[in-house]
């Protein structure tokens, strides 16, 4: 008997058909003679229902209201749920996340867990009951509820299983688990039956939407080993775990390549070349809760250099007048931003011990006349900004290169 | 200043543009120097969208899950008008019943409140901030989220009023108060400005849809006053208070006549007449949690009589069988139901000075040669159960009869 929790993502749950289908699923692994902890998000369009509602009341969506307000749509389905399984005979009870209590900080929309009780779900394991948790959502100190932000229920499932010490977390989305690029820009991608926790990190910071990458740095951290399963049949998965369990990967030196579109480029040209000019440029962004991403600083030429950085695509219409302040102050002569570029990405643990990853990268996209214009590497990535309408072809230029297509 | 109480009810929240004029109407009262604390049902028509997600999922509908289905939707609308507040330059934070924690019994979709704690409010009235409640809803002992059963959220209005000793608890629904009949059924209905709490509780219960029977109970009980008022634009309004501050109504025999076309009739046919046979009959139905309202037995023919009573139509299917069994066990002939009668009341607190007010029905009704099935008063009420089709015309006879109609 293992104790497994189960995740099911907003499209799983459309509709009651497709609730009434996922209560099947849990039953099935209740039968087996597991225990069960069911983690659900809102029901498919829900969460889009109710941000309408609130853009209409109130642009400026405030969030602590705001959280109030999405933590409904995975509270009813969490309901939802507990009935469809209790009309199979199960014995079932949901939670809101301010009920178990999952405890988090202050920080609304973004919140982090910061404590998860499991006294009430062990009572209800003990009763041969399942708990039904309403993902994405907390309680702060101050009792107000919280959210953790786009993909949360993955953060809840991850959290959840590491506080019950759960043999495996099993996140069921629509898609069934991994490949080796996106399969609708490069039709040879191979599925991935394993990938390293170092390696899914990567893939999720990097646009293969798959899972939230918090919920997978948690696992890391918890050690919770993770797997990857479509709600609707495929019998295909992904287990992502520690390297030492995935020793199949080792011959492969990158295992997959990922496409980030949601990028754009900022250039403050004409900056005088003294120390501290990299955080007085960045301060003002980090300061508006602005992640910046790669940042280049060109080679100085008579005590003037350029500065270029990326961030999100979303983020550019705040960084603008923030950054076009900074070059008054500080001198320099425009700003330029860039919104059509893209981030291609070779994902693999070979990479770290394979020096020539790097020179085949940038060989395979000069044969395609791609230019680079910006470079970043990790231990087990190296990623490159290339023209945004050269993306899909990086991809599959890519995939090739380093053998990845189906055998 | 004053401390006012204003619920909301839904179809005056039945869309973004419902809940920024009502959020306007809150502005203005708090323009006016007053605290204001809100209480908010379900937008319209989100309880009736969660209530049949239910039952296609769980025709049972499990009680707990389906009040922590339905606390959503207050939940909900709760956290939006605290948006729509903001959004007109005031403060204001909403709650969910379980942040109060507004606590009560364990009976699920009908609990009743125990402890409403009042700190929280009470921090943010002194911070000028306006609390938003979520009406209907609480938390039970095991911290389970529990709802009040049908216009629920009235009875949250109310006592929270009581809790924190509000000027006055405004009623915002969908009429502009209450009017001596249903202006629908009779068209020379006038409007009340001033009812006692015990006329409203007789018309609470036979059928004038205005407000939740126990939040009246409530007020009574903690002489809130209740003031009910159109949330569209109408200028009337009626206060409902104690008998000394409504010394107008003394005048008024009758203040109202209220029809209640939600009534079934059941009779046994030939009981033999012995003690404890009436507690023989009803106890099975109590025992079902139905609720029994005129009872009638028959004078006895050599130890024989007939024992006929009303109840509610929804519970007749399943008041019959249970009756049927009775009949079994104790001998009688058989079993007559009858869904097509309707109770029409007189209500005043002059009913009690004045004997004649039940003789000028009776004649009222004779001289329409509508006939009379069963009859039962109270201290302020007549009530007669007549042929359903005859509802309406007897309650503009009466209405006529008592001198209501408009001057």
């Amino acid at each position: 008997m293992a104790l497994i929790v189960q995740k099911f993502g907003g499209s799983s749950l459309a509709s009651p058909d497709h609730i009434r289908r996922v209560a099947c699923t849990i039953a099935a692994t209740k039968k087996e003679g597991h225990q069960v902890v069911v983690v659900v998000s809102a029901m498919g369009g829900e969460t889009d229902r109710l941000l309408a509602l609130a853009t209409e009341i109130n642009p400026d969506k405030p969030a602590r209201e705001l959280d109030a307000l999405l933590a409904t749509g995975e509270q009813a389905s969490a309901a939802l749920m507990a009935m469809a399984l209790q009309n199979l005979g199960l014995s079932a009870r949901s939670y809101a996340g301010i009920q178990l209590p999952l405890r988090t900080d202050a920080n609304h929309t973004r919140a982090r867990i910061v404590d998860l009780p499991t006294s009430v779900l062990r009572r209800d394991l003990d009763q041969n009951i399942i708990p039904v948790v309403a993902g994405f959502q907390g309680v702060n100190g101050n009792g107000d509820i919280t959210t953790l932000g786009r993909g949360g229920s993955d953060t809840t499932a991850v959290a959840l299983a590491a506080a019950l010490q759960a043999d495996v977390c099993e996140i069921y989305t629509d898609v069934d688990g991994v490949y080796t690029a996106d399969p609708n820009i490069c039709p040879s991608a191979r599925h991935l039956s394993k990938v390293t926790y170092e390696e899914m990190l990567e893939m999720s910071g990097l646009g293969a939407k798959v899972l939230q990458i918090r919920s997978v740095e948690l696992a890391q951290k918890y050690r919770v080993p993770l797997l990857v399963k479509s709600s609707f049949g495929s019998n295909k998965c992904t287990w992502i775990v520690e390297e030492a369990k995935s020793m199949e990967m080792e011959s492969a030196i990158v295992s997959g390549i990922t496409l980030d579109r949601s990028v754009a480029k900022l250039s403050v040209i004409h900056v005088p070349d003294r120390p501290g000019i990299a955080y007085q440029i960045l301060a003002p962004l980090a300061d508006a809760q602005i992640n910046v991403d790669m940042v280049i600083q060109n080679a100085s030429i008579e005590g003037y250099t350029d500065f270029t950085f990326t961030l999100s695509r979303e983020d550019l219409a705040k960084a603008r007048p923030l950054l076009e302040q900074v070059a008054k102050d500080i001198g320099a002569w425009e700003i330029r931003a860039d919104d059509s570029i893209a981030k291609v990405s070779a994902i693999g643990l070979g990479v770290k011990n394979h020096p020539g990853v790097a020179a085949r990268m940038f060989k395979a996209l000069a044969d395609e006349n791609i230019n680079i214009q910006m470079i970043s590497t990790s231990e087990i990535r190296i990623s490159c900004i290339i023209e945004a309408k050269y993306g899909e072809l990086a991809v599959r230029v890519l995939h090739d290169a380093f053998g990845l297509q189906q055998s």
